[in-house]
């Protein structure tokens, strides 16, 4: 069983691209649900969506979230009627929203809606919500105290943040489910997802982390920053503000307590060899296991290099392809 | 002020023609609430809607319901996710229902929800619901206990009906302005809605029935029942379960202990002339006054006939006009 952990827009991508190499049933996505948010008096569940809609087929290309081809009347309409309308929904994605809001109304777990949901979709792979209690990511910032989508969406991330809290994780339990996976799984993936607020709120659950150190799969993440930059989003200035470098050794300190191994962009195999000194020969040919030698991590990990970068259907598929063979050696490796 | 007692399709179009010749400030429209329904988790006031869809000249011409060019993408959807479909709400349409579920649930009366909906449409006349109290019309039917849009449109009122009930109705108070408003109208109408499920469930309401009996104002009811048929929808069955004619005379019968003035259509002055006899001369006289005769109205009501079918513009303004010059000359006669 493979499980991943992942946010939204850029985890969504390894998603798909792990569907297009594993069989659904031996994969589990564990998502981040910090982002949730009532709107318009709906549960929305942004990264639940993003991957329920990348699995389904139906995810917008363009956009990256909501569904490919959506049309937005009727929020055009709620801004005519002096409704919010900084968050956008769309008219085929609002039935995906109203269709949860009634599950859980009728006073079901998310884990249920997300389920439902997804077998509504045609979806055969596990899609798992981080928990059932309600988590949210609160952001102190120059304005203020912001959620996360107003942070993200509302203000386009363009203010600075001196904390993010995670309100409610302390008392939240894992959803039924999550646990389970990671200690069973034969490899975990932390998805190029924002270390900070779509991986953090995950590990924020108690339970979480303890089993992402104890479980005997290779735990592998794949840098969401590429040449010293976040591929999207504000991952780098969110890390900064943690204390951890915007760079692939900053990664490597968010998950530095499970981290095996550290999947890097081909732009940062320059970076590694100045890090690593000289043990820079073989570092430009992907695949290459190295011991990541930052200072600040205390297990000792791994990094591989190849493309991260997943602009295509195939670029998905072979990174999929990449982490899952090197994940399968080591763990052969070590058996 | 004028105010009209409408239900949806028929008395909407009445409430067109008024807003073409009174002034927007002279014109309070009270509506029934009892087909009210949850749908899709949404409070929807089909009835209400209509009546702001057509005051703000957005209501679709063709189907009589609902916005203009609005598209049922959404709908689509639900269905695919197996939600219930029978009911169509369109993308546009669908604003209106977020935003008064999100008035009412931050603890607002559907009279506040109905007034900002209202404002925010442009609309300068009142509308009110006929109570901010839970009402529904309920029906006994062939097929058990159904609401009524259960009947109207998922069982196309295709269904016998033994009786009809106003949940609620006993504990319900007319909205704020209600009673008000038909004690200080200078002319009450009851526009051409179905008796029964469209005026009955507002009648139902304590204190309507009597402000209708007791105001100044001349009561005038506007016959939803041409050549012996109902123009749209089921008055005439649900009429004859009430042991009432399906004929104009049925509808004097259904307001008998108020009703001054009835509006005839052209097609039933042959039906007019046979019931009241020798007095028959005038009668394809538009704007005739004549004893409405019928041995069961309790009240001696007058009769005139005009043109209520109501296709173009033209005719819902023509129409609005010859109700109230034969109001105001009524007033004027007792005056």
């Amino acid at each position: 069983m493979i499980v991943v952990l992942t946010g939204g827009t850029g985890g969504t991508k390894l998603v798909q691209g792990l569907q297009q190499v594993v069989t659904p049933d031996q994969l589990t996505v564990i998502v981040n649900t910090g982002d949730d948010l009532q709107w318009w008096g709906l549960h929305v569940s942004p990264d639940v969506d993003s991957v329920l809609y990348g699995l389904a087929g139906l995810l917008s290309a363009d956009r990256g979230w909501g569904v490919e081809g959506d049309s937005f009347r009727c929020l055009e309409c709620m801004q005519q009627l002096g409704q919010p309308s900084w968050f956008s929904l769309g008219d085929l994605d609002l039935a995906t929203h109203l269709t949860r809001t009634a599950i859980l109304r009728a006073g079901n777990t998310l884990s249920h809606a997300t389920a439902e949901l997804a077998a509504k979709f045609g979806i055969r792979a596990r899609v798992l919500p981080m928990s059932d209690d309600r988590v949210s990511t609160v952001l102190d910032t120059a304005k203020g105290k912001l959620t996360f989508q107003e942070y993200f969406v509302r203000e386009h991330h363009q203010v600075d943040v001196t904390t993010v809290h995670f309100e409610g994780a302390g008392q939240s339990r894992a959803a039924p489910g999550v646990i389970e996976s990671i200690s069973h799984a034969e490899a975990v993936i932390l998805a190029p997802s924002n270390p900070v607020t779509s991986i953090g709120p995950i590990l924020a659950v108690p339970g979480i982390r303890e089993a992402l150190r104890t479980t005997a799969a290779p735990v592998v993440a794949v840098s969401p920053i590429i040449g010293g930059a976040a591929v999207s989003g504000p991952a780098a200035a969110l890390m900064q503000m943690k204390g951890w470098p915007s760079t692939i050794f900053g990664v490597a300190q968010a998950y530095d307590d499970f981290l095996d191994v550290l999947i890097a962009d081909q732009a940062d195999a320059g970076e590694i060899e100045r890090a690593l000194g000289d043990q820079h020969s073989m570092l430009s040919t992907p695949g290459l296991h190295r011991e990541l030698a930052s200072a600040s991590c205390s297990k000792t990990a791994q990094v591989l290099c190849t493309n991260t970068l997943m602009r295509s259907s195939d670029d998905k598929r072979e990174l999929a392809a990449f982490i899952l063979k090197h994940c399968f050696a080591l763990q052969s490796a070590e058996a």
